[in-house]
């Protein structure tokens, strides 16, 4: 099959940011297992493990040991920002990649000739830039206070019956 | 497999700009067939077709009939932003989709308690907007002034025998 799309970021970036959120709303000394924060967002418990670990060795969430241990933020909520969870699940690496296609064909001369990168390429990358600036302004902590305003009253309740509930277990 | 990582422009963003940029070049009157726009770039031939067909049906380049015939660009090259270039070839959808996990599981609610986007999705997307709004801000225009700063006088000259020939034929 043709196809040219692939922009896209992968579900992760939605389930550990939401995951993230709702470790920032923990009882201080508080931890959660993966499994209960797959229950908590319904998706699949083996998938988003995965994306918990590659959080864990971002240094974003740590793993606490024990019979009422799982998963905390490793730092506060407003020292997180969303550009390191992006990063941490969908890799370092830019959107935009250079192949330098300007360097082949007809017009095609010797590797001196390209003391700087592709003006494409540094377009294209400056735009990046742009995005990842916008990304690390907003944090965490950020997403805690705009919860605070926007969600419904129902929810929150369902939601502080769920954590009684679990951290009860 | 797991990936997690597919946050990645295709490498027809490369191609058409490469092909934009080079079109922008062409005298007045002038048009290239896709197989040279290929052949410059040292590209695959009929992949690069679809893409010159995707920027011709949104009014980037359009193509002129007959013997001499071949693309050119629509508009003025100040007035083909990269961002048309971009969106022409990897679609209008946000990078980020938000599949409204905050729905699902023990918190969820009826669905007029959502009457806003979630949050996560509203950071996202406002970092996309900050990417468009850097790509939308620089037009082919831009990339020529910049090649005429930046490109090895040698692949100029190179350039210029092989538009000559090309178009003599």
């Amino acid at each position: 099959m043709f196809s040219i799309r692939d922009m896209r970021l992968g579900e992760g970036v939605e389930w550990t940011l939401h995951c993230c959120t709702l470790l920032a709303l923990l009882p201080e000394g508080a931890a959660l297992p993966a499994a209960r924060l797959a229950e908590f967002h319904d998706v699949p418990g083996p998938y988003l493990a995965k994306h918990l670990q590659v959080l864990s060795r971002a240094g974003i969430i740590e793993s606490v040991p024990g019979p009422r241990g799982g998963y905390r933020l490793a730092r506060s909520p407003a020292d997180i920002t969303l550009l390191e969870v992006v990063l941490a699940v969908e890799g370092e690496e830019p959107a935009f990649r250079c192949a330098e296609i300007r360097r082949r064909g007809p017009s095609a001369i010797p590797a001196n000739g390209y003391p700087k990168p592709c003006g494409i390429a540094r377009a294209m990358w400056r735009a990046e830039e742009a995005w990842r600036a916008e990304l690390a302004a907003y944090t965490i902590g950020d997403l805690l206070s705009g919860l605070a305003v926007d969600v419904d009253p129902r929810a929150a309740l369902k939601s502080a019956a769920w954590f009684q509930e679990v951290l009860r277990r």
